[in-house]
């Protein structure tokens, strides 16, 4: 896809500073690719490219480069490059981009747009971040409900050029307040003399201003529509987004969950691109607090170290009932996370979902525990007939069973944890991917500790571990 | 956007059997929020009110179904339903629900499409599974490179009826091989005597039928295009692939990333309607596998059995440690599978990632080993001034120096191995994702409890743990 010449071709050319070469070369491809190309070069180098290159691929390319690039760049452009570079770029790039510009750089590129572009500018930051006004490009085409098709199709040849989109068109009265959502192609089809009100429109399905990131994604994927209007409060329209840009905020909230869930905050740039010090900050914080955490497993064995003294082979399991507890848990947090993101769930399902789990953790439970006293009778039936040396002991069956149903109770509890905390979280206004699988694995980890030396004073307390 | 009444007085409406009311109300309503109200009922229900349905809602409702759904509903249609069902349903949705049915109803309904239909069906059902043959739909428009602006909008017109979308327009040679790809805009703005093959079109991008989802994934962040051509080796077009369908895909695919990650196999449907022995599959394998591993920990913790009886201090602070290295391997693990999924990555960077990972997991090593270090004095320094009871014994220096150290190699260890294994499973054919926390934690564990114990051994062979 790299039209004529392959990339290392175009490196050499940048190395040797070919420019007309490469300035030639260029005319035939793609800005998306020529972006491509120069994520790979210092900033400086991109500078001069912006400069060869044609003023409308120069923009469109600009507008593919990585946020953090575009910032470097536009700090080496000149400001005729800069302002054809502006102007170029689609409302809601530009707006993202300017919110990552040190202010001093953000004023001296506000200067350089035209008086519209900078009211477009301006509009777009009033939104809340991560909303729908933010995402939203005020470049859509509009009809009045009066006009005849043909009227309509002469307005798009006329002021179409430039609009992000064309392929719906939005029937607006004199209010600004959106009457109809209509596909281009329909007024194409449509008998030149028919009024636009008259055309057959799509059910009007439009997304607030205000919306958040899970609210947008859902919306796109209940009504499968590649451009959704944007509607103030008084229903006026004031936007589109496209379904592109959705595709683009899905996998960047995906990616922010995921990352969540594996017990760190949020990375919010490409991974390569993260510095020492930021990345410590992002995941050592995290890992301090669960440390911490899990002191509480310290303090919980200090509790029973009179236990263990008496009988050493109980803290041979303390790992393998812990991290049982932990896993499951996991699962558990992971799934429900997940369901309650893409809006599978409801907060108000959560005393369905405790039963699902109640009777899913014991399952489990049940499965686990049964592979675990299977073990230690297995291997004690090793011992017996010689193949290995080490033994659990004379009271090998009530260890056996200490374990089982340890693992049984803290595989039942871990799942009910596991699926609960994501609804605490969401209830007490946090995000529920915070309830990543390392929280869930602390928090189940010291109850485990628990419920197991709490089973085996039970259980061996007149044997193993009587004083 | 339910139309004029509230979804309560549908269901009452539904309830009372008042199916006429009940067709005049759903005259007015979008086919997105009908399927919203037949998912909460049962088939039979359904299947009454796909009758009363106008024809074309009907089959757009049903398409918003999920696949579940369609497909107990399928079998509970008469024939001309049946018929009008399938017939309206995009080529992409009912090669999926074929999929998804039993053998015999297949059958029955392959009967019911049109001789062009089945057609269709079968040329979809030709390619792999997940990959862009499946996903596609054969509805678009071509145009002849040699046709006038005039005559390709007449043929929009005459034909473009029913298609998916008519936003982009395909210029096709006699060999149907792919030669342009127009926006419908720029034909509607175009001088009516142009040539087709002369009017501004779009760098060509097209994804090959074979690709895979996260190719389809990528290509559309790339290029920002609400809908690409698929083509087939010999570079000929075989459909089309829309932006929203590709965001269906997208939260399908971090779904299934997410609870692969959380240590079990992908739901591939919607966690309120897993039944309990299907979720024991899913979970339970997993589950017990990793238990299996973890009694590895077990194994481990019978070789340094001697050193926790002369020193049960010891045994204390293994939960600690050992999920230490989990939470770093958690988090490094998370980070590289995500980067790896949304191709920041590729399998070629393992050398970076390693030089990176060294460089993170020392620092945070260094990190929590302070924190560990600082707490055992902290709690010494209590024990002495007799605010709390236990102590760590004489040695609690030494201790504590053991548990630091160790702290720091397990988390280093966490952090390199968890970064790691995402690459491997790829290298050996597996799903990067496989490498979930749990997976990574237990193998981390078994790892913990070996450098802790050789610490300790190291540090305190001749003062605690002296024979």
């Amino acid at each position: 896809m790299l039209g004529h010449l392959l990339k290392p071709e175009y490196e050499e050319l940048i190395r040797k500073k070919d420019w007309e070469s490469l300035r030639i070369a260029f005319e035939e491809v793609d800005p998306a690719d020529i972006a491509e190309i120069l994520e790979d070069l210092p900033a400086a180098d991109s500078g001069v490219i912006f400069r060869i290159l044609p003023r409308d691929s120069a923009g469109v390319a600009f507008e593919y480069l990585p946020l953090d690039q575009q910032t470097e760049i536009v700090q080496t452009l000149g400001s005729e490059q800069l302002k054809n570079v502006l102007n170029e770029m689609a409302p809601d790039d530009r707006t993202r981009l300017f919110e990552e510009l040190p202010a001093e750089v953000t004023n001296r590129a506000l200067e350089q747009l035209s008086a519209e572009e900078l009211k477009v500018a301006r509009e777009l930051l009033g939104y809340a971040e991560n909303s729908a006004g933010r995402h939203m490009t005020p470049e859509y085409h509009a009809l009045k409900p009066g006009m005849t098709a043909r009227e309509a199709l002469d307005s798009v040849r006329k002021h179409g050029k430039g609009r992000e989109t064309l392929n719906s068109l939005y029937i607006l009265d004199e209010k600004r307040v959106l009457l109809g959502d209509l596909r281009l192609a329909e007024l194409v089809m449509a008998e030149p003399d028919a009024l636009v009100r008259d055309l057959p429109t799509r059910a009007l399905v439009a997304i607030p201003a205000t919306a958040q990131k899970d609210e947008i994604i859902s919306t796109f994927e209940k009504y499968d529509r590649v451009a959704l209007p944007v509607t103030d409060s008084r229903g006026a329209m004031v936007g589109i987004i496209t379904a592109d840009d959705v595709l683009d905020v899905a996998e960047e909230q995906a990616t922010e969950d995921i990352q969540k869930m594996g017990g760190m905050e949020a990375l919010d740039a490409p991974y390569m691109e993260i510095g020492a010090w930021e990345m410590l900050r992002k995941r050592g914080g995290w890992l301090s607090v669960l440390l911490v955490g899990e002191m509480l497993t310290t303090t919980a064995m200090t509790h029973f170290e009179g236990a263990i003294e008496r009988a050493v082979v109980l803290a041979l399991f303390v790992p393998l009932i812990i991290s049982s507890g932990g896993n499951s848990g996991s699962q558990a947090t992971s799934i429900i996370i997940r369901a309650l993101a893409v809006r599978e769930i409801d907060v108000k399902d959560w005393w369905r979902v405790l039963v699902r789990e109640l009777r899913s953790g014991t399952m489990l439970g049940l499965l686990l525990g049964t592979i675990g006293i299977v073990r230690i009778l297995a291997w004690e039936g090793l011992h017996t007939t010689g193949v290995i040396h080490t033994s659990y002991g004379e009271h090998y069956l009530l260890v056996a069973l200490t374990v089982g149903i340890s693992l049984m109770g803290v595989v039942l509890f871990g799942s009910v944890t596991g699926s609960m905390l994501p609804f605490l979280l969401r209830r007490l206004g946090f995000d529920p991917a915070t309830a990543s699988a390392p929280f869930v694995a602390t928090l189940v980890d010291v109850t485990g500790i628990i419920i197991y030396f709490t089973v085996a004073t039970m259980l061996l307390g007149s044997t193993l571990l009587a004083p």
